[in-house]
């Protein structure tokens, strides 16, 4: 299959590069980064999340920082509700896009959330019909879709299954989620070519996270399977926390860095990118973790 | 093109890992560095360089490495000869192979050495006759493959010529070397699809950098157009010149993460190379590069 000419980068960083950060980010912080990433080009931003402060303290601040950011005309501006107390939430900060995340593991649904992947799905139902009746956008994450901590392995069924069920309800987009950045190539193919036999190549997304090295190479073999939806993070923010000190999301320069040299469309300023990501973790006091960011960095500086 | 069913990693981490280390390096480290890579179960191992110490001091103590060593039957060591005197230190020194590298590109061949491409090769030629004459094997290696620091694009035909001039010489391996990191893996393809139209694939060696986090994707590439041999370095070690502060060569540990995750033999013993990835990197008091390396380092501390 021919890869794809154009691919959307869904960039991730303000909301899962951010949300393990023990230190809270200053609200201003979050608003520039989002500012600084719709001026770039990126058409569509995960900003923020509507969770529970109690469970996640770090995106309390999601409804400041929607109202706060510039609304750039074509940016779709996504924010993860998993209920309707955070659907209320997100419909009221005018967001384009709520997402639900479910598990394709059995036993990280049942660690995590304390239900089976049924269950958790059937809790997204209010949440789904309301996002299609106020006309947002809606998209579901498949985590541990590549494997799971606690069980390993994760059948590619469960993969396809949670998928169909979030094409019932009405998803727009489907996220397929390497949460612990376990994938390699050929099964990331396999999960790939499964997920698309039942749902339009055009609506899936591939998330990898780059904890054992593979999200780049993984990323290429999603693309031969006609994958055009990536979600990136720029420098790499977001860690493992299940592997401390472990790196996190796929860092965006690594992957416009593949993508221009293949000839394939973002939309994006590759150079724009590399400032923000300096600048962002200048600003959390870290090295960046895009080695292509770096790398431009050391060559400016001579 | 289905992958190999296995591949042959050589370790390059003795030689290209350590050249640029501005601190000496003990040869009893050197020593061990070798002896635990060859008990890891690596095939090949890049040991040593016999330049010039003023060129290169840190690998000055090459003699001393390959005397103390234990010479694990069947692995094959090969050290750098750019003359004559190389090639005679190394032919005491009881090396398996010798290795003589040109560059692909003519700005980086006359910035470096002085001379054009065709004129090094020349000089080559009574190592390669020598070489061939005392039973040892000959690999050539091809830098700036895939991008030179001086003159950017490097044409597909001058990589293409430079292989057919080392196997005119007699070589056995000819390793295609992005000694910079900038390819991207659909220029990965057409470079390694033309060499192996002269060359047969069972010879060819993709030798890449991971400065721009490209290496494991190119490596993916490679193995698409029948590729079976690659070079890494454990823990990343190597940064690269051109650009201080960047990433060097591809992390083994993250290579035969990709590999063992596709199914691919190498005869390699992950976990030992995580453990040497880390006692290095403790030994040069640096975090590894390797992502793999640092998540299954992170996992076992717990």
């Amino acid at each position: 299959m021919p890869f794809p000419q154009r691919v959307k980068i869904v960039e991730v960083s303000p909301r899962d590069g951010l949300q393990n950060e023990k230190a809270f980010v200053p609200t201003e912080v979050k608003i520039e980064l989002v500012n600084r990433l719709s001026a770039a080009g990126f058409p569509n931003i995960e900003a923020a999340s509507f969770v529970s402060p109690k469970w996640v303290p770090q995106m309390a601040d999601g409804a400041e920082v929607m109202a706060g950011i510039h609304r750039k005309p074509g940016v779709v501006y996504s924010v993860l509700t998993p209920n309707m107390k955070g659907f209320d939430a997100a419909l009221a900060a005018k967001v384009d896009e709520v997402v639900i995340f479910g598990a394709a593991s059995e036993a990280f649904s049942q660690k995590n959330i304390n239900c089976s992947i049924a269950e958790s799905i059937a809790r997204f139902e209010p949440v789904a019909e309301a996002a299609k009746a106020a006309g947002l956008r809606l998209r579901g994450s498949i985590s541990t879709a590549l494997g799971c901590p606690y069980q390993g392995e994760v059948p590619v069924s469960a993969v396809v299954d949670v998928a169909q069920r979030y094409l019932a309800l009405g998803c727009d987009e489907i996220d397929v989620a390497d949460t612990i950045g376990v994938g390699t190539p050929a099964r990331v193919r396999e999960v790939m070519r499964a997920v698309t036999a039942k749902v339009d190549p055009s609506r899936v997304a591939g998330h990898f996270h780059d904890t054992y090295g593979q999200a780049v190479a993984n990323i290429l073999a999603a693309l031969e399977t006609g994958i055009g939806i990536f979600h990136t993070s720029v420098a790499g923010l977001g860690g493992c926390p299940y592997a401390k000190g472990a790196t996190g999301n796929v860092a965006t320069e690594d992957v416009l860095y593949m993508l221009r040299g293949m000839g394939i469309e973002t939309g994006i300023d590759f150079d724009a990118v590399v400032d923000i990501g300096q600048w962002i973790s200048g600003h959390l006091d870290r090295k960046s973790a895009s080695r292509a960011g770096n790398a431009v960095a050391a060559g400016r500086a001579g």
